[in-house]
């Protein structure tokens, strides 16, 4: 499978368990936002590395649905808290009104909050893991996404903004902000199959801190070249809330040099466990710094 | 032990555990602000629940200590953000400043956020729990916290603000606004014993719903009739906001008979697996509607 329809077959797979879920909601209202969000049409690239992943430990069953929801649903909680007027106050996600703007600020938070125990609710109930697996699971994500992994990076993102970061200072924010994430989506792959390979865990650790660096540099860029409308968020956002970013701190040609030389960390980290830059992980290693949005 | 002596052991040894945890945070900041609230001087029901259930399956051990920690930071994780402007917007908790006043919106929506993470993380990574234990728990706690538990309840009770419920939408709301983490803790209790008695589970499934009601309509009166220095809260905030409440339903006395009812249903509960009233659980149900705050 090459890398769109490797992309195209995990968001169908990945959106088709997610409309079947949240059967039979005790408020409707509630249920209605939390699919609103979850359902907004993502690039849906964590769960694809949870598959690339699993796929690259000899796992070629649909052991990846389970964690890459519960991944997705802890990405997603995240945006919709992000986009809180309190927090970074944005009206547009995905080209779209943002969670509380259309629905409201309590439904939001709550709809945030809702989704973020559902994750976990969902690890912890899956048929398709055994209990090792499940709590396993449970330990990586709650790690990467709590004080210590995303929502860590987040209270130092806020506390950052009209402050100048140094370059080390920005890459620790983004290694919490984005990088967890990443990294637990890959760690979540290789939990799928059993027994654990500890090479494969390592070196996917070095590709994902490499391949989240890539993800929030490119991010950067993004922000300043592409148009308000491929990125489905206004045009300059960053520079118009004085964050620092690579782009503010290297200029667009360091920044753009930066992305290239994180990209061949991760291939290299791929390198070390004989897999190329064709294989999967290596293509959305790609991707990652070649997407328009 | 009598139930203060019980109650006070149990703040202490939860407390003591709370205060030794967090350590080496990402963000100072935000652990300031998850440790304010957590460590803000509840009663600490949930966790006295958990303890005297898991003394009720036959457990003497410590293993009620974690996931009482994890129900609890789940409890306060849902304090902070009900206290929200969006939300209650509430200014006082507990006789102190709320989160959100003490730091600042965006500083509680995180600490929430990250107390709600934290919950799992430390059921996931608890030594003193088995895979199946850790994995149960979790499903347990994520299931009564979720949407289709505590914040589902949270949901619908924005949506009946200065609508007139009747008895029955007033206990389904509160069945999953309060009533769902009653259930967990005695739930939580029971799973740190095995094997599992599943007689326990069903009876304790019948005394925490009437606890859980008794619970609430004693919030529901001591609003009316207790004094703001003594509820840390200003008296009659449910009145102003014009929420139904049992009060509003049934007038004070019927509130206060029914409070009466759903204590004998739970000490009925309990005598059908041979507890009687003296047991803590027993004493726990009367100190709920005794309480004066």
């Amino acid at each position: 499978m090459n890398l769109n329809d490797f992309l195209r077959d995990t968001r169908q797979q990945l959106e088709n368990r997610l409309l079947a879920s949240f059967d039979a909601p005790k408020s409707e209202r509630l249920r209605t936002a939390m699919r609103y969000s979850l359902l907004n049409g993502g690039k849906r690239l964590r769960p694809a590395l949870v598959r690339a992943a699993a796929l690259a430990a000899g796992n070629d069953t649909q052991d990846w649905l389970i964690p890459a929801m519960a991944l997705e649903m802890i990405h997603v909680y995240s945006l919709v808290h992000d986009d809180l007027p309190a927090m970074d106050n944005d009206d547009l996600r995905r080209g779209k009104a943002t969670n509380h703007k259309e629905f409201d600020e309590a439904t939001a938070i709550l709809a945030g909050d809702a989704l973020q125990t559902e994750a976990f609710a969902i690890l912890a109930g899956a048929d398709s893991l055994n209990d090792r697996q499940a709590r396993q699971m449970i330990a990586q994500l709650s790690q990467a996404a709590g004080a210590n992994g995303m929502v860590g990076g987040q209270m130092i993102d806020l506390q950052s903004e009209q402050k100048t970061l140094t370059l080390s200072q920005l890459e620790k924010l983004h290694a919490l902000k984005t990088g967890a994430l990443i990294q637990a989506a890959l760690q979540l792959g290789v939990l799928c199959q059993s027994p654990l390979s500890g090479t494969l865990l390592s070196a996917f650790e070095r590709y994902g801190r490499a391949l989240g660096l890539a993800f929030q540099i490119t991010d950067d860029i993004l922000d300043v070249t592409a148009s308000t409308e491929v990125l489905g968020k206004p045009q300059g956002s960053d520079l118009a809330a004085d964050k620092a970013t690579y782009v503010s701190l290297l200029g667009l040609p360091g920044a753009q040099q930066q992305a290239v030389q994180q990209h061949q960390l991760a291939l290299g980290a791929l390198a070390e466990v004989g897999m190329d830059a064709q294989t999967l992980l290596g293509q959305l290693a790609t991707y990652v710094i070649q997407r328009d949005h």
